[in-house]
């Protein structure tokens, strides 16, 4: 949103001289994802008294759009009731129960305890029982359900009771007299009864569901497939227990393409931009100490040529090109393979014919590259037998990261390993051990015939 | 779907004894999306007998999920006039207009020219005329709108005929005289409402929306800031002319977070699975030669310091673990810096703390990581002037790569480029090459000490 009359300026300069009004302004222009992103610039004090002039409803709806940080900081200036009666009385079950995780399990207790609403409360405290990363901890409680035995009529009246408690209604479950979900009534199939309808008569059967127990990719994959916008979750014996929207799932989405992302890059752990420079070497250091110990390793097969070295000291300025194009082949070989299982679009059967289509892709990027650089070395390298040996030594180092960057993720997902820790300074460590050894190798048969 | 009769051995058994009940219990027992993953295992003739057996309805939603090229080869064996009547009218606008687009003109216009339902191909051929990265490219023009003078209760009943056009109904969007947005009307307001109510008095004024001309990335910052669903397309002068609903916008996202994966793997253009190998090299091949190029300058760096490689061999044995070492800390940094610009959770106005702050993390992880090798190197290395050249030299190149890795980023994307292109095969290339310099310039000094 941009408005002209409120940006940070104007709303620090508010806060200083204590206008009250200027925030009324700032909830009633601006939506709650907008505010929070003017808490990056607030300091604690600045933030705490934006956050107490804005309605409960609204505040509480900024909270959740916060980092978890700063989320901390406003609620530890909160007694229980009020986190209970201002937050979580506001919240639908789903973020209430995010937010009560962020809390010690005391704290916990006694703001559960502070609820004066039961329901609400008692599907809290239901939801808080489901594995966070699963579908049952994705879920809210807040649904719309009509038994398959009531008229459309009655139906109409009893959704009127159940909406008032759900934001949105995407879709009306049907369900039998044991609770267990058979089918979804579309509001339009709703809306367009004839008179003295059954809902057994018009509902839809035809229902995509997911177990509470369900991981939340599985989750974020149905939705992907399917296209969903929302998904009923059912219990072990099919008894509907919430739902879950595609804007959870868009969270879910983005975290997993970021964390592969971040995997690629050397990159472990949950990052943010805010992370102290600590927690910045923490995600960091790891992978580069694996990335050392390779080195170091690289170093102990070129040492071990000390002697090749010596006497032709011209082959020490091809070393890093030839481990580094070994490397680069190999992580576009392994992204390809990471992503394609990511999006199920790679199966475990086709290791087979992957393998063959890489090795094809990598010869020819092989032909290619060599080809190039012989003639380069024709003409500038004095030494043929040098110029011979980076030609083949880059056509191995290419086609044997094609293969092993094919290989590697495949073989990780196989057996449940993420497959994304084979891309990035892995392969390209294991590549510039390789990529000597292999040089070195042709280098001391060729030096031996020219 | 997991279905125990229905696999693609009985599938393929099925289209050889030329059984079609079998295809017809597929379409019952299975969505789109699930026949579509069959075809990829079909021939071209098998996939044509499938097609042909199922009702136009779902065949056309089995048409939308497959690649494109399956999709051609389908279309390739209609007629204009079977496109238009068995694809095109049972399609919404927006999927029509897609599958529209991949025809050429005049088979487009042939088709168009088909349609008998003359509001379906009017608004069809007004979707085509949007760039296909804009919001007029992505929306749909199937929605449910008021007029704000209407009552509540002829709402109901107009929205009823509305309503029958509309697959899924979201959200009444309300409009004044002029057909201008001016808030929305939830289904929920609209089964509460009072008796005699005006839809002007329940009516929601908040609602965002975007215009035609935004861009696809701009529509998915929009759905993923603000949680949405589903969001009204206005055109320059406010009129509402059309909706973009999740689904669409996830793809987006999807396609976004796949391209700077790629990006970082060195993978140019698009690319999917299924690509020949002569498309994987298209891909593949240009960052291969950057990344080439690269290696050859790198080459001559070390080249010129030939007589120094001729009297101290042993520095050959590090020069691709300082070039490496450089190169994962600087993709480590751009990473963080690509995905916080992605996510617009870094400004333009962060650059100075950022890179400060990088500089730190560098520092750190550069002290670490030298000072481990230094006590390796001390225990392992015979010449002390080598053991000092590794710890200083990795120790410039880390801090050198972070501040590197943090700059390009951030001043590709000032001046408007995908800072994307600075992940992966650039930076790894760059610091290759500054790596081998600071690495023999500080032996240079070093070695004349000791």
């Amino acid at each position: 949103m941009e408005n002209i009359l409120i940006n940070i300026t104007t709303l620090k300069n508010a806060i200083k001289h204590n206008d009250a009004a200027h925030i009324h302004l700032l909830e009633q222009e601006t939506y709650a994802p907008d505010v929070a992103v003017f808490f990056n610039d607030l300091n604690d004090k600045e933030a705490q008294y934006v956050y107490a002039n804005l309605s409960p409803g609204f505040a509480a709806e900024v909270l959740l759009e916060l980092d978890e940080e700063q989320r901390e900081q406003i609620m530890s200036e909160l007694t229980s009731k009020e986190i209970a009666e201002q937050i979580i009385d506001n919240l639908d079950t789903d973020d209430a129960a995010d937010v009560l995780n962020e809390l010690s399990e005391e704290k916990q207790e006694e703001v559960l305890a502070q609820m004066t609403n039961i329901e609400h409360s008692s599907d809290i405290v239901d939801l808080l029982n489901y594995d966070e990363d699963s579908a049952g901890g994705l879920m809210a409680k807040e649904l719309v359900q009509a038994n398959a035995n009531w008229s459309a009529q009655s139906c109409i009246v009893e959704m009127r009771t159940q909406a008032e408690k759900v934001e949105t209604v995407y879709a009306v479950y049907v369900v039998d007299d044991d609770e267990k979900l058979i089918g979804l009534l579309s509001l339009k199939k709703l809306l367009l009864a004839p008179q003295g309808a059954m809902v057994k008569d018009i509902y839809d059967q035809d229902i995509i569901s997911v177990k509470t127990n369900a991981s939340k990719e599985e989750v974020a994959q149905l939705f992907k497939k399917y296209d969903l916008v929302v998904i009923p979750v059912i219990d072990t014996i099919g008894r509907l227990v919430g739902r879950i929207t595609v804007d959870d799932v868009v969270d879910v989405m983005q975290e997993e393409a970021e964390k592969d992302y971040q995997s690629m890059a050397g990159i472990t752990g949950d990052i943010n931009e805010n992370d102290s420079v600590f927690e910045s070497l923490k995600s960091r250091l790891p992978w580069l100490l694996v990335a050392m110990v390779g080195g170091v390793l690289g170093s102990r097969v070129i040492a071990s040529h000390e002697n090749v070295i010596r006497l032709h000291p011209e082959m020490a300025s091809f070393i890093p090109m030839i481990a580094a194009m070994g490397g680069n082949v190999g992580v576009q070989s392994s992204a390809i393979i990471v992503q394609g299982l990511a999006n199920n679009s790679i199966q475990i059967k086709d290791i087979t014919p992957r393998l063959f289509k890489e090795l094809r892709t990598g010869l020819l990027n092989g032909l290619v590259c060599s080809s190039l650089i012989l003639v380069y070395n024709l003409f500038t390298c004095d030494t043929l037998a040098l110029t011979y040996t980076v030609s083949i030594s880059l056509m191995s180092a290419i086609v044997f990261a094609s293969v092993m960057g094919t290989f590697v993720p495949l073989f990780l997902n196989k057996y449940k390993i993420d497959p994304a820790l084979a891309t990035g300074p892995f392969i390209t460590t294991t590549n510039d051990i390789l990529g000597a050894f292999i040089y070195f190798t042709v280098g001391y048969f060729l030096y031996g015939m020219f």
